[in-house]
Order: structure tokens, then C-alpha cells, then sequence
């Protein structure tokens, strides 16, 4: 890798970057971006001011709006920032990474450099896939191969699983007794099946978990008489730190999600700490999850209390080890980087055809720098 | 006028044009649309499927949103319907005119044909007034002077003043004995101050309004106790029809609103029923109402008092006269064309620099169509 791109990346603007407590997307937002620049690229980070980052940032607005003390609006301070980075500062990059989905589109379409999009939801929604139709052209990336089923027949350029630094998370070879559940106490995570399975099994599980407002009457109804039972004990919300403790001295992720998610962090997490991960057999899980390898995929009740009977079967280090191979950050690095390359138009032919309209080198053809320390 | 022209129309897609109940802005969209094609232009309305034109009519979907079975996203369905106008049928028009505001401005910064913008709500807001700025060369049109007062320095072509049809309200010289409030319970229109005036003044009030859910609370407190006055009558939420009637037999409409409203519909639909306006001197208030002659601006509590005791020296002849000469759906109609043509771009100029870009007459020279009965 010996090529410099002018790179892009547009956060979202609810959390900062990386975010200070929930925010996926943001949160991979920040490991792709430092990846970017520890590599040696020009990188240009568009997300709240409060961001931390190893490239030049550029903020529409102070504070991530979630938290934010002033009011704006959403939908215009995205606007503004997208009308920047495709206006004032059309020339300055050879590629642009958006992950702001479809939003960008109308910007996207008239720029010189390429934008790939990073689509972090769920596609399952009419009007949704009526829009990614219309720009059907536009270079799509998946964070799973379910995740495209909805909307199959477009651009997909590849599906590229999130990834974490090695260093996030310990890992440990020998767990406490007790499986966990963590998450947020809604209806579809089933956090009142994952007792229920703990109970019937007659193991220990610690739950770790918001109450959203939203839930709490589900909360009342459901969940408050099962953590009374004393194979079940209610840790409550936890920051990241207590969470990686939690996750490392499990002898296993119980992951009773009802929904087709379109990655699921919490699982590589898990992955990286050495525990292995019980999980429905929903969106990405069998493709995260490698069954009596690195876990078990579940479809029925039977499934899942075979697998927590059998989890002393998969090795933690095979966990850990997978976790390496396919959800590193570095792997994600890669996959983007080599991405952003293919998207890059022939130079040569460009140049022929438009001199007058790409007066900029593309590509600064340097040796690789030794770090980000020499980037303003 | 023989020139046709080939208009977009772009509607919000929240209520249908025109809208059943609420919705000044469909409601003026619909009046534009029908003057347009009547004066024989090739005019298609984007909007909701069950609007109700004289001119093409498409729809990205079936129902106005607010009112529609089927729950869409108003904001990817409203960029479907954009990337429509400036993409699939970019060739279609001379000129567009959007009613969306923002949303629109990504895609009208590289079309070929001229958008002109008509800005319907109020600009006192950060944000809004941050990316008018951004896309300051776009042609907007004020719907007051006043509004312009957050943002002056921006491309404004003109004020363009809402309009309606003469037939849509029947006029009476000689009124019944109340004054009328008309609009919804909520605090910044002073629906208390007005029954409170009224008592003070010893005079009948009929008060019209809806209760939003949001407004109850106020309502309870501050509404509910005044309605037991003998001198207010409360008539509850009315229909148009029913709305005319009240107008129409009114000594005067009591606008005791406290906000600066950029137009206010109601003021022009009393002056149509030849009733006077006593209104409070804030955002477009002066320009509308003019004191002594259509009624009174007020500035305190002092002149409301006044304005109530001297009302029978306005003219309502007069109210309906000013109406007829600057609140006509004519005279908004033939404000609108004539900024249509001063939009557009130099014909022979572009032909001469750009010959391959512009295949299409702009241009058609017909004399004046019969009406709109010949289009499809």
C-alpha cells in the first residue's frame, strides 16, 4: 500500500465519534477513520465537534444534537455538512465514504470523486427500498450478506463486516459461572426468553440492560418477576468498561434477538472477549456465528437449551481467534481501502478525455508515511 | 400572455392539494395551479394522489401523508418525488416551482431549467436561516416582506402575496352583532386575550377553534373558564363552509395572534367576506391590514380597545375591494408567471453557447388557449 487517498468520511451527527455511550455506527465511523490514517491516508472526518480523531475534523455543529445543549435540526445541519463536503470542497477528495445512506444520494450524483455508502440499518421498509432502487447506480456496501435481501437488484460493491482493534477487549480463557444477557430490555431482543432458557436450564445469568422509556411497561409486565428468581441476577445499565468485564468472564453471550439484524456489534464483542455467542437464527447471526465453532445458531427452544448444555464444547481461544480473522478493525481497513481503490476512476483515461476538469492528481504516489503524526 | 410555459408545481405531500381541512400551503398551491392552466400552461402538479387539479397530476403517493392508511417516510417519499422532477423528467420543464423549501435545494442547483422557490413558513430559526444562506443564488420568494427580516441578504426576487379565487367567499355589508376568533386554542394566537378584550368592550365574541392534544392543558386552564362568559360563544371546530358563514356575518375578526406570522390566510378570507381585521402589529399584520382603511394594527391593549369601538367606520366595501386588488388568486397568479419568465434563461444567448444541451424549444408560441379543457 503505497498510495495516498484524499478520504472523506461523513459521520452522522446524533452521537459524536466515537460515541460516548450507544452509536454503532459511530463507533465504527472512529475505528475505520483512525485505521485510515494510521495507514497513511489524507483523511477528512465530517461529524459533531465533540469528536475525537486522529484526522482533520470538520463540524457542522458543536456537540453530538443527542446531547447536545443547543436545538438544531437534524435534517438541515446534515444538509449543511453534506453541501460542504460536495460544494466548497468538491476538489479535495478522491473518495467519499458516506454513512449517512440516502440522504447523500442527490449530492452524491452530481460529484467528480466517487462516494461508497455504508448502509448501517435495516432495509426492510418499502419506502427504503424504493429509494435505493431509484439511485440504483450508487456503489452500496452491506455490513452482512442478509442484510441485502430485501433490496438485492442494486449496486452492491461488497459486504464488509465491522471490526473492533484487537486491544478493545480482553480476553479470557477461563469464565466465571454465569451466561449474560445484554442489551436493552425490549420486545424484540427477548430478554424474557433468555431468563426463561436460563432458569430451565438451571444456570446463572446476569443481565445487563437498559430500560428504555419506551419499554418500561413491557419491563413492569414481563421482565420485573423473572429477575426475582435467583438463578438471575439484574446488573443494570453498564458503561463500556463493566461491560467488557462482564463479557469476558461469561461462559457465554445468550443472544435471543427476534429481529433480522444487519450485524449485531454485541456479537464480535463477544467474539473478541473469547466468550462464544448463543444466538437466534435471524439476520446476520449464521454468518457472524459459526455453529460448534464459535457458538451455536439457534431455531427453536430445543436448539437453544442444547447450547447452553454444550457450550463447554467450543474453545474460547477459537473465539478469539476468529474474532482476529474477521473482525479485526484491520480487516475492515482492508476490505474499505482495497474498496476505495476499485472505486477510483482510470486516471489515465480520465485525463484524456476531461483535462480540464480533474486539474488535481489523484493519486500522490509517496512512500507510505510512518503515522499519522505528520498530518495536520 | 402567449407564451406557454411548461410548469412543475412541487406540493408538500402532507395534505392533498387542496386539502380537506388544514394546509394553507396545499391550499395556495391549488389556487397557483388552477390560475396557471387557465391561463394556458402546460402545468403538472407533483403531489399526493388525491389531489384534486386541472393539471397532470403525479403522485408519488396515493394519500396526503398525514391523512394516507399506509405509513411512509415523508422524507425519502418527498425525495422520490424530487429526483423525479430533476431527474426522469428533467427535460420536461421550463420552469419549476417548488413549495418544499430546503429539501429541494440539492436538486435544483444543477438542473437545466430555473426552480423558484416560495418560502411558506417563518426563517427565525439558526439553522433555516444557515443553509438559505448556503444556497444564497436560488431565487426565493418572500410571501411577505416581513419575513424576510431574519434573512435579508439573500437572493429574493420578490413577495409574492397569497391568493384567492373572489368566488370562494360571498361578502355582506351588513354584519351580524359579534366579533369572531378563528383558529386553534393555543397559547401564542391569544385566544384569551381575545374574549378578554371582547368582555372588557362589552361586545359579542363567537369563538371558532380546534383543540389540538398539545394545547389541552392550556386550554383547561386558561380557555375553559372565559367560555362561560355570557358575552363568548363558543362555536367549536368548523368547517369551511361553516367558516364562510361566521366570516361573512361578522363585525370584525379579532387576530389577537402574538407571533410573527409570515402571511396569515385568515386575514385576507375576512377582507373576501368584506369583514374588517383587528389584528396585533406583528410579522406580515401591517402589511395586510391596512389601519383605519381594513381595519386596525394594533400595538397594545389600548388600541384593541379602540380598534373594537371604532369599527363600524371601516368600509366593508372597501375590506372586499382591497381583497379584489391584492389578495385575488389573479393577481397572485399573474405575479407568479411574470417571475417565471423573468427566470428563465436567455434563449438565443444559451442556444449560441450551449446548442447540444438544450434540444428543446423552450418556447412554444401559441396563442392563447381556449382554457384547459385540451389538455390531457
Amino acid at each position: 500500500m503505497n498510495t495516498q487517498l484524499r478520504i472523506a468520511q461523513i459521520a452522522p451527527l446524533i452521537e459524536r465519534v466515537p460515541p460516548k455511550k450507544y452509536g454503532g455506527t459511530e463507533r465504527v465511523v472512529y475505528h475505520l477513520t483512525e485505521g485510515l490514517v494510521a495507514r497513511g491516508h489524507d483523511v477528512t472526518l465530517f461529524a459533531s465537534g465533540d469528536s475525537i480523531t486522529s484526522a482533520r475534523l470538520i463540524a457542522p455543529v458543536r456537540e453530538g444534537l443527542r446531547l447536545g445543549r443547543k436545538e438544531h435540526s437534524p435534517l438541515i445541519t446534515t444538509m449543511l455538512m453534506l453541501a460542504q463536503v460536495y460544494g466548497e470542497m468538491a476538489d479535495e477528495f478522491d473518495i467519499i465514504h458516506s454513512h449517512l445512506e440516502y440522504v447523500t444520494f442527490p449530492f452524491a450524483v452530481h460529484a467528480k470523486a466517487p462516494t461508497v455508502f455504508t448502509m448501517h440499518g435495516r432495509l426492510d421498509i418499502d419506502d427504503y427500498a424504493a429509494i435505493l432502487r431509484r439511485y440504483r447506480h450508487l456503489p452500496l456496501v452491506s455490513i452482512s450478506d442478509n442484510q441485502r435481501s430485501p433490496v438485492p437488484d442494486i449496486n452492491w460493491v461488497g459486504t464488509i463486516y465491522h471490526g473492533y482493534p484487537p486491544s478493545s477487549f480482553d480476553y479470557n480463557l477461563h469464565p466465571d459461572d454465569y451466561f449474560l444477557y445484554l442489551g436493552r430490555f425490549s420486545e424484540e431482543k427477548r430478554p424474557d426468553q433468555a431468563m426463561m432458557l436460563a432458569i430451565a436450564c438451571g444456570v446463572r445469568l446476569k443481565v445487563a440492560a437498559k430500560i428504555d422509556p419506551v419499554d418500561r411497561e413491557y419491563f413492569d409486565q414481563r421482565i420485573k418477576p423473572l429477575l426475582q428468581h435467583p438463578l438471575v441476577e439484574y446488573v443494570g445499565e453498564v458503561d463500556e468498561c463493566r461491560k467488557r468485564e462482564l463479557l469476558k468472564n461469561a461462559r457465554a453471550l445468550l443472544n435471543t434477538i427476534d429481529w433480522p439484524e444487519p450485524f449485531g456489534l454485541v456479537m464480535i464483542e463477544a467474539l473478541a472477549s473469547g466468550t462464544p455467542v448463543i444466538v437466534r437464527g435471524c439476520g446476520s447471526a449464521p454468518e457472524i456465528i459459526t455453529g460448534g465453532k464459535t457458538g451455536f445458531v439457534c431455531n427453536s427452544r430445543m436448539d437453544f437449551i442444547n447450547a447452553i448444555r454444550e457450550i463447554d464444547t467450543i474453545s474460547r481461544s477459537r473465539c478469539r481467534q476468529e474474532f482476529l480473522e474477521r473482525f479485526s478493525a484491520d480487516a475492515m481497513v482492508r476490505s474499505y481501502e482495497s474498496l476505495y481503490m476499485d472505486l477510483l476512476p482510470d486516471r489515465r483515461l480520465e485525463s484524456v478525455l476531461q483535462p480540464e476538469r480533474r486539474p488535481e492528481p489523484l493519486h500522490r504516489l509517496l512512500g507510505r508515511p510512518a503515522g499519522a503524526a505528520d498530518r495536520s
